[in-house]
């Protein structure tokens, strides 16, 4: 199984901690050695106004997480994003190669749109008859192109994010019919995540505690690292510490997070 | 003025050498600091034939590249690849910020188009009514999403590279008429380059020299690097180097280069 990694925050945050015990599974503390993926929204805020980061730094390999350089370059370099997905690939359909790897990429409505996916759809051949076309041959990124489709179908521009919320909880009900669809997607605003089985989130805001990370013996006081207005949410395939307080989705559920904090969308 | 660097070969190759001295230009030897970008496509030449590499690594910093934790990573980890397009950007239109930088990506066909572009197009704005909408506020953008709206209504899938030469070569200089258009595109399979201005190319081949960098202290006995049978072409804003027989563009020509040299396309 693929390991999912999204980060949603009020204020740009770096993923750095959760990030480190995170890429451990990826050939270390588990199998995923397939191939690995991040991608980190940017904006500037003064500009952009809150979560409207329409910039994007998107990084895949196909060297296993915990060798990679490039994820190297990760773990010591803190790059600052209020959405961030990641994403650690254990191949189930379609070969280990660069243009397998998630998270994938597509633009629509002049916002670029971010989608990694947990799980494994059998027998799945969406029709794509519209303008998203996948590249690589995982069941991933054909059930992307085909959500980028119908969302294309369904609204002339960006709608709100309740109104895609609406979309997405309907178009992600008809592909989870063909099996495990545990999916990570943000478009800079919001992130939403979708879970059929093993998805957890956290919510992490003031006062802030220790966490420990499960994967690596490190733990971190965030008070020092955060302002007291921060709002974090962290949603993963497993909890990433062993000291806070995660909570399961149930399965068929899609929840979406604006602003560090699950939305009532 | 921006500058801009691309490379295309028959094997991977890594571009280190070239990107050394091309980055010194970030805010170095030259005042183009307000972000870079590269990408390279990679692909398994075992599965996936000559030139045919479907996969795409896309790094973007508005950091000068001279001074960028990302840039660094690239000067010092040898990514190898058959096509790399480069980018060092002067901003003329729109702020410096991320979505800003090139090289900009889209899909088509199920395959990622690279674009970067030097140059400055005044009052130039095209009627985007198709699938392709810019991100960010430059000309640039504005551009690649209209050659890649007029692409996918020119072809039904995709052409040889012959075909899209023809019809790049009528798109290219529709845009023309508003400014300076030198710019580099790439499939995957070939990298098209269209100079207004300032554009030259060097072909390396058997026998391979020593090479010496105009922008560093820096030479290099490609000899030592390189297989016989390997060919290169680097096609750039202004020579890398000081002792190799650079090529200059005429005004309005597009050429294409596949697999290390010069297409009759």
């Amino acid at each position: 199984m693929c390991q999912l990694l999204g980060m949603n925050c009020n204020a740009p945050t770096d993923v750095t901690f959760s990030f480190r015990g995170f890429a451990q599974r990826g050939g270390h503390t588990d199998t995923h050695a397939d191939g690995w993926g991040i991608a980190f929204f940017e904006g500037d805020s003064s500009v952009d106004g809150a979560g409207h980061d329409k910039g994007l730094r998107h990084f895949v390999d196909h060297l296993p997480a915990c060798e990679s350089p490039v994820a190297d370059l990760i773990r010591r370099y803190p790059i600052k994003s209020r959405n961030v997905i990641a994403h650690i690939r254990k191949a189930t359909q379609g070969r280990v190669a660069l243009e397998n790897c998630h998270p994938f990429v597509r633009e629509l409505w002049g916002r670029y749109w971010v989608f990694a996916h947990n799980g494994n759809l059998a027998a799945y051949s969406p029709r794509l008859h519209g303008s998203f076309r996948p590249v690589g041959s995982t069941d991933s990124e054909r059930a992307f192109c085909w959500i980028m489709q119908e969302l294309a179908k369904s609204h002339a521009d960006v709608p709100s994010i309740k109104e895609l919320s609406i979309t997405l909880r309907e178009l992600a009900a008809q592909i989870a019919r063909h099996g495990t669809f545990n999916f990570l997607l943000s478009n800079g605003q919001a992130l939403w995540a979708h879970a059929s089985t093993n998805l957890v989130y956290v919510e992490r805001r003031h006062p802030f505690a220790h966490a420990t990370l499960s994967d690596e013996d490190v733990s971190v006081n965030f008070e020092e690292h955060t302002q007291p207005t921060d709002r974090i949410a962290v949603v993963v395939t497993a909890p990433l510490t062993t000291n806070e307080a995660w909570t399961a989705f149930k399965p068929g559920e899609l929840k979406v997070f604006v602003d560090g904090a699950l939305a009532d969308a």
